[in-house]
C-alpha cells in the first residue's frame, strides 16, 4: 500500500497542522470502505480490541467521543456499548505514517470483548509447547 | 466475521489447551491471505505499528521469535528490521475471539517506524481543533 500523500508528510516537522477532513479523505480505506482500528485503554495500555471503522464511522466517533465501528458481521454501524452498557469513550486518536490504520486510546467501561473479559485477546500462543490457550478470565 | 469456530472456544475454562496448529488453521485470514497484527512494544506498552501476516509470515515469526510480515506494498516477505537492524523480537502472541486479530508483544530495538520513529502513529488527531499534526519526532 504504497500512499504517496502519506509519505510527502513524513519529513513535515512536529507540530506541523493539517485540516482533519484533508487527511482523512487520504486514509486508504479498503475495497469495502474500511479501515483497522485498535482500541487500547487509555489508562492501562491495554490493547483491548481490533475494529473497523469506515468513514462516517470514524467522523462520528469524531464528533460523539463515543467509538462507532462498521460491524462486518451485522453489516451496520456498531456504537460500542451501546447494547451491552461496556460502552468506550475516545480520549485520542491517531493515524499511522501509510494512512492505512487508526489507533485510539479510549476510557473503557466493563470488558471490551463480547464475551465479558477485559479485552479479546485471550487466545494465548504458547511457543515452546506449540500450543494455544485461553488465557483465565480476568475480570476488567 | 461469524467465526463459528472460535465462537465454540468463548466458554472453555481459563487453561483450556489446543494444538497451535489447529487454532492457527482456523484464523480468519481474508482473501489475500492476510490477517492484522498488532506490535505492542512488550516493556511500555506503546502499540508499535500495525502490518500483516499469511499464515507462512506466522509460522515463521514463531518459529524464529523474528517478526515477519507479508509486505503488500513489496508483495514479499518482511523480516521487521532486516534491513534497517531496528528488529522485533517476538515476546508473546495471542488470537482474538473471531480469530481474526492477532497482537504481538515485542522486543523492539530502534524506532519502530519506517520515518525513524519510535512508532508509526504519529498523526494525532486534536478533535477540538478538527485538525491532525505531526507529533513531536520522539526517538525511541
Amino acid at each position: 500500500m504504497k500512499q504517496t500523500y502519506f509519505e510527502s508528510l513524513e519529513h513535515a516537522s512536529g507540530g506541523t497542522t493539517f485540516e482533519a477532513d484533508k487527511i482523512i479523505n487520504q486514509l486508504a480505506f479498503n475495497a469495502d470502505g474500511l479501515i483497522p482500528v485498535i482500541a487500547q485503554d487509555a489508562v492501562s495500555k491495554r490493547v483491548l480490541m481490533l475494529a473497523w471503522m469506515n468513514k462516517e464511522a470514524l467522523e462520528q466517533t469524531l464528533l460523539t467521543q463515543r467509538m462507532t465501528y462498521w460491524s462486518r458481521s451485522r453489516n451496520e454501524f456498531w456504537v460500542k456499548g451501546k447494547t451491552s452498557g461496556n460502552t468506550q469513550v475516545l480520549v485520542s486518536m491517531s493515524f499511522d505514517c501509510d494512512g492505512d490504520a487508526i489507533l485510539c486510546n479510549v476510557n473503557q467501561t466493563g470488558g471490551a470483548c463480547h464475551t465479558g473479559r477485559a479485552d479479546c485477546f485471550y487466545l494465548k500462543v504458547n511457543r515452546e509447547k506449540n500450543t494455544v490457550y485461553i488465557a483465565e478470565s480476568e475480570m476488567p
